[in-house]
């Protein structure tokens, strides 16, 4: 890619790892650093040669980057931002790719410089699993990636950004990190809300008996405690108002079987059966397009 | 089978059609009979030669059936009984395979005479697909079949139902209709109207955002809306106690992220991630078990 010669990625797991896997078979000439304040971490990701070169160091990793990618939890960008932004040549594009993107785009214009151009990703991408031994170079292949832009982004940054992500195999979507967390809110942090609000209420010995659809349902609560207490976190009013949508979904329902009012809870799954219809065959036209 | 010389199936749908397919492959010389009321049906039948023969007349496919199973809407059962009872021969096991078992037993005991046994089954196997063109002659394979007994039911017909579920692929397990129908709503009914109230609660602008996660947790929801209604309705107060369960769940966690309460939303994700690494250890005990 003509404007990147490094890429700096802090924070190697499952995502970080990938992304400088997929950079060293997809963007040959690229030099890709990875940094990790985990010295057992590092080395792991030295043996499995996930990148150019492993920094020791955070400052000396994002030295001579074009591009730093945040791949740490949420809670630390803020601090990180204000370690690293003396080390940071001017110009240089400085990019995170965490679950939600309003406080990291409020953290970035607090913490960096005007010379920084910050811009939010979000590659909607990854599994329950963790840890840089998952990492893959194709973890990227026909995902999304959103970018979130405001008024102040630098138009030049996000056009570098979306070719990078293009590069790596996402289909790039912009919006405003106002939207981005309205949305992700209620796809993507309300499910797991959802899902482990619905282990919670069952026992042990009931969940014996689950089946595939309880299994399926309740998946996505398998992913690390501390990173969805974070996305939560960080998407806080967002998040509480989801739920508060669902409540008021799972009342209604309430009151039909209550009502033992058959029409009633037949209509409403029959609006969930045709929405989930429309939004499997948006996903499939997608699918198609890409491949 | 000893016992069995003719097994009759009233309902060729999905579930209907896999049983008799199933009998024909693992139970040699024991004489399949389906009875559906849909004209066409019984025509797709007869095509797909899912059964020894296809009657066209309810009280003749039961006549001469040592074990007659029902595999049509949980609403329809009590109607069916009060057709078939004169057409049963003496000694006949009459079982259905309806998704809740507290009704099937009540109207069973009003409608049948005492010379017929009734014992309920809950084959748990299917999928949101539906129709005798799906149906299959390994759909059991590595499932769980419940029968559902209670102080009267006759030992001899537990027995002789419960090898025939084991021929089909089936493992056994036996418990009265009041524990089934508590176990199934907190693990089976409940996944399907947090499915629905999760996809309800979103508008389809957002859902063409949806990535895996919420693929996963809503897949059940694709189930059809006539059958989960009826499932619902016949066990209303066990589900809407289950609502009252989860709803209590969810305002935990809305509590915790309301108030920033880090180390409350995790301990409530990961007390979720435990137990269903639990439940995923037990699943693959289990097939290990069986393979």
């Amino acid at each position: 890619m003509k404007d990147l010669r490094q890429v700096t990625v802090i924070g190697l797991g499952l995502l970080g790892g990938s992304i400088t896997l997929r950079v060293l078979r997809s963007l040959p000439g690229v030099k890709t650093v990875g940094y990790t304040h985990r010295p057992s971490t590092r080395s792991k990701a030295k043996q499995l040669a996930v990148a150019t070169e492993i920094a020791d160091d955070i400052n000396k990793s994002v030295s001579g980057a074009d591009l730093v990618i945040l791949a740490t939890p949420i809670h630390t960008f803020e601090d990180i931002f204000g370690k690293i932004h003396d080390a940071l040549s001017d110009g240089c594009i400085v990019t995170d790719i965490g679950s939600t993107k309003v406080l990291p785009h409020r953290w970035a214009a607090k913490k960096l410089p005007e010379t920084i151009h910050y811009v939010g990703s979000h590659p909607i991408a990854g599994s329950e699993q963790r840890g840089i031994e998952f990492a893959r170079d194709d973890l990227f292949d026909q995902t999304t990636c959103i970018l979130t832009t405001t008024k102040k982004t630098n138009r030049q940054a996000v056009q570098t950004l979306n070719s990078f992500w293009s590069g790596l195999g996402c289909s790039v979507k912009l919006m405003t990190p106002t939207d981005h967390d309205r949305i992700f809110a209620n796809i993507s942090h309300l499910p797991h809300v959802v899902a482990a609000a619905l282990i919670n209420s069952n026992n042990n010995d009931d969940l014996k008996f689950a089946g595939k659809g309880f299994i399926d349902t309740s998946r996505i609560a398998s992913g690390p405690a501390n990173i969805w207490a974070d996305v939560l976190l960080t998407n806080a009013d967002n998040t509480t108002k989801g739920i508060d949508k669902i409540i008021a979904e799972l009342l209604k329902l309430k009151k039909a079987i209550k009502g033992r009012n058959k029409q009633q809870i037949e209509n409403l799954l029959e609006t969930a059966r045709k929405k989930r219809s429309t939004l499997i065959n948006y996903k499939i036209k997608k699918e198609d397009l890409i491949s």
